[in-house]
């Protein structure tokens, strides 16, 4: 009596079973899921695609961490706002013949991030297609009127960033050249994985710090950074029709240590980290604004985490980089996958 | 400084600027959407692909069908648990050259039916891609405890099915054999298509009479047929943990007046329509079950929209067909993307 699509949500059903929760009511099997809000909070909604030969190759990025990454993305979203997540829904598409090892290690990089991050699996859609195709949308919430949103940015505003920028697409250009020898050797032997390549496949979104400054009323905007600060920046600024300038020598750059016989001591080594620190994508930290009359109770680091400041928000709304050739227009080089 | 991805999302945007509303607080344009539920209600979450080649053909289905479709199907989940819908979120992957003309008659059908169910665009994701590719995800709203879930049916209960079954697939095999001079010329000429299929590129999700069902708390069990009676009734059987008898004479059927020399009123018509009718997929009737002692309240049709039943739930867990040669098993030959 099973059809095969029954079997399959079985299967992601018992992977990923979310533990009773007061607020889930009706899990995976019904045509829905029933999902009680908390009073005096409002839900956020987000989803994110992610899509093989688009977002990852079938062939270059373990199943697990594509089962990851594509909570940990949505989940990036949920943190930009200053909320919690909640629930999450899955649509997947998936040839026949994935329905295996690559389905399980799928799944079991997906519970690891609905497990860490305490979001669990609420309902979702099944398909197969000869290519993988993940959709995933996330349920949050957060106190009504605390969410920080990309328009609050006001001139003279300071803009801050967590983490090392680039670091993300340091590790893709590892993996895509095959120079990820020492760290899959490290994974084998240690079970972990560290670095920009650790950062590529199994990004961290970084919640508690954006819970952190929404309680605290500290970011007067706020958002994520998944396609690069030269392309996202922009989009804060538009929204709050502001400009900003942005000092390069602030701009935290990851270190490259591996990439062939640039160092980053050296000034080649510094331009091209500069680069991957303003185009690269898929950093998923976060870019955040506030008051200079309240900055000093922002630390230097969030549990671990380094804050940054790397510039300041402006009534002019151009984009200024400092640069060592003097002030530049900042140009957008980020991912798009619209882009010629 | 626009990226092309900032542009079509702008271009989204503005075609489904969703009407001011007060539990949509950020709509578009941020990092996701916030949306504040109303005392005593729970959120009803759902997601549904629809994919070019898997669920629609380009250059077979009009861009405005495939528009009001996509979001037509994740209705119809809110409709079988008896809510409301509230918001939706688009994820839409496109080829760069349908950026024009498909992309505006997209647009206008989920403009459509956004209009028609009440239900704003809050957000989404876009990217590039050589095929089409939809997932729609819709919240809901329904007054706490009275959602109507596939597991509440009881051995005796009386089982319903709104409009008649069949008529989508029926469309479509017309569609799909170029069968439809006819109804493309009446398109032409009145702006209006009728019909099979009509029911096939713009069905209705039935959300008056699921909220009726749920207000009057008449229905014990329910869920809207997508994949076809024969797939969909043991889904909400294992559910209920029950079994279900149907009598096949009393299915309400989809007179067969274009396909080819069949006639509704031969014997080959009638078998023909009632195979249409338990394996068809596409329908989004509602399929629910009743108690007996209540169902004295269920008129013979709701708002023009006829309410049939077709058998009962029985205790054993069995699936039962009476027809024409005897009683024998239900075989579930609905639609199912993993079936080979």
């Amino acid at each position: 009596m099973k059809t095969s699509e029954n079997r399959l949500v079985e299967r992601i059903t018992v992977s990923l079973e979310p533990p009773p929760r007061t607020n889930l009511r009706v899990a995976i099997g019904d045509d829905a899921a029933l999902f009680a809000p908390r009073k005096g909070h409002q839900s956020i909604l987000t989803c994110d695609w992610f899509l093989e030969g688009t977002h990852f190759l079938r062939k270059v990025h373990p199943a697990n961490s594509v089962g990851w990454k594509s909570l940990a993305r949505a989940l990036s979203d949920i943190a930009a706002m200053g909320g919690r997540p909640k629930c999450f829904l899955l649509s997947l598409a998936i040839p026949e013949n994935l329905i295996t090892s690559w389905l399980t290690q799928f799944l079991s990089g997906l519970r690891c991030a609905a497990a860490r991050y305490q979001c669990p699996l609420a309902g979702g859609d099944t398909t197969r297609r000869t290519e993988i195709l993940v959709s995933i949308t996330v349920v949050g919430e957060i106190r009504s009127g605390t969410a920080i949103l990309r328009s609050g940015a006001r001139p003279g505003d300071l803009i801050y960033v967590s983490g090392r920028l680039g670091e993300a697409e340091f590790g893709w250009n590892l993996l895509r050249k095959g120079r990820t020898k020492a760290a899959r050797e490290e994974l084998a032997k240690t079970g972990k994985i560290h670095g920009p390549l650790r950062k590529h496949l199994f990004p961290e979104p970084r919640l508690s710090l954006g819970q952190w400054l929404a309680a605290q009323k500290l970011a007067t905007s706020m958002m994520d950074l998944s396609d690069g600060l030269s392309t996202d920046l922009p989009r804060l600024c538009a929204a709050s029709r502001v400009g900003a300038f942005i000092n390069s020598t602030h701009v935290p750059l990851s270190p490259l240590k591996r990439e062939g016989k640039l160092r980053s001591n050296s000034t080649a080594g510094r331009r091209r980290a500069l680069q991957l620190a303003l185009d690269g994508g898929d950093d998923y930290e976060l870019l955040f604004t506030a008051d200079p009359r309240r900055a000093c109770r922002i630390p230097s680091s969030f549990r671990g985490l380094p804050l940054t400041r790397i510039g300041e928000i402006t009534r002019d709304r151009r984009l200024i980089l400092k640069s060592e050739s003097g002030n530049v227009a900042l140009q957008s080089r980020g991912w798009d996958p619209f882009r010629k």
